[in-house]
């Protein structure tokens, strides 16, 4: 892997060229790189191929190739049971953070918060704000969707990837390493107190395969972020 | 893996069978079990294999055997770079959750807040408290320990594990799942906005090995969370 930068803190000069942060230059001092060199430059949602001129103290970079970077190579559509506010907001910016593409909001027999109406309606903007927040600051390209809310016997199989987990604190879940997956995942995650018992049943029927995230009971907005890193995070560079 | 049940809800009777809580009872029925089937039960800290007995609506679980869980086999230092209180409240409670063992605050140079005498003594007799209820509540057998908190330059080699990572931004960071680890590891994970170049420089010297968790910025609390569930809840049921 090329040596790595992040633009943001590095000016264009009108002649294209990047003139690098002064940290970066640092690094690049550190790691005993010179002009000629090339360098890959992250920027959000791109990825460039810089060529390096120093400059005595000054280092630049030379744009030689610039490409889309799309993250993860697994499309994860996260199905989470609606929390409490501070949760729930924590939960979707993690869940942003490591690269989730749609939320499903599940009312659950269990979430805490009961929402319909002027309050959803309200709620819903709040979660769009959250998520774009999320997103400018960890550098995606483009925010998760945000999906109408609905319970888990409201999901239609046919909108739904192929491959679907679930994370069950008790029953026959299996480790997640274990399992197979192609580039379309759906996760489902409980709210506080997990599933019901009929929820569980609901969600088996519609071809969630069991899985565990270890033997101690993780905090929803945990077991979200460790579960869907499972997906985009660790299988970014190919299969662990 | 034999089916799962949480204990926490059921009840002990004095001949020594744990009554099963009504919700785990159901989830019996739905997985069609029946007297003298074996079923794994989880207490914080132990697991029993227990022998089932239906009497009507009712379940009993008669212990068979009990042992220690000691959860992960990875034994996990996350040194972390102080943050501002809620960010690291957060980040001590996902650590507590997924395992880690011990945690080493990191007063980096740019840790928002400066912690010396009376305030850090205030500040660690609350962290003791946040991992203390974190752990009863992830049903873990014991809290992590909480070491005193010093500088990149102050850490010494000779108290750390064999094993050690250091997530960063950018530079020649190689993902995680590549890398190979023994049973004692140690995670570095910087403040917001990283660690400077010099205790870059110092944690290399100190031979940890530079890794990536992804093309994302992601928050500190998210990267501490996701980077020590690779060691300790995706290393649980053996390597991925």
């Amino acid at each position: 892997m090329p040596l790595r930068l992040r633009l943001e803190a590095s000016l264009r000069e009108p002649d294209g060229r990047w003139r690098l942060a002064a940290e970066e230059g640092h690094h690049l001092m550190v790691r005993r790189c010179a002009s000629g060199d090339r360098v890959e430059g992250l920027l959000p949602g791109y990825r460039v191929e810089l060529r390096l001129e120093r400059r005595g103290d000054v280092w630049y970079g030379w744009e030689e190739s610039r490409r889309s970077d799309r993250g993860s190579p697994v499309r994860l559509t996260l199905l989470a049971g609606v929390l409490k506010e501070d949760a729930w907001d924590a939960l979707l910016r993690m869940a942003t953070e490591v690269g989730v593409s749609r939320v499903i909001p599940l009312l659950c027999v269990r979430s805490v918060p009961r929402l319909g109406g002027e309050r959803l309606s309200a709620r819903r903007e709040r979660w769009r704000r959250i998520v774009g927040e999320a997103t400018k600051q960890c550098g995606a390209p483009e925010p998760p969707e945000i999906a109408p809310p609905r319970s888990v016997e409201e999901l239609e199989e046919g909108a739904l990837p192929p491959d679907r987990f679930a994370a069950f604190l008790s029953g026959d879940a299996r480790p997640l390493p274990g399992e197979v997956f192609g580039d379309e995942v759906a996760l489902a995650i409980g709210p506080e107190g997990d599933f019901s018992p009929e929820e569980g049943e609901a969600l088996c029927r519609r071809a969630f395969r069991p899985i565990s995230l270890g033997g101690r009971v993780l905090r929803a907005p945990t077991a979200a972020a460790v579960g869907c890193a499972w997906f985009t995070v660790f299988h970014e560079g190919g299969a662990p």
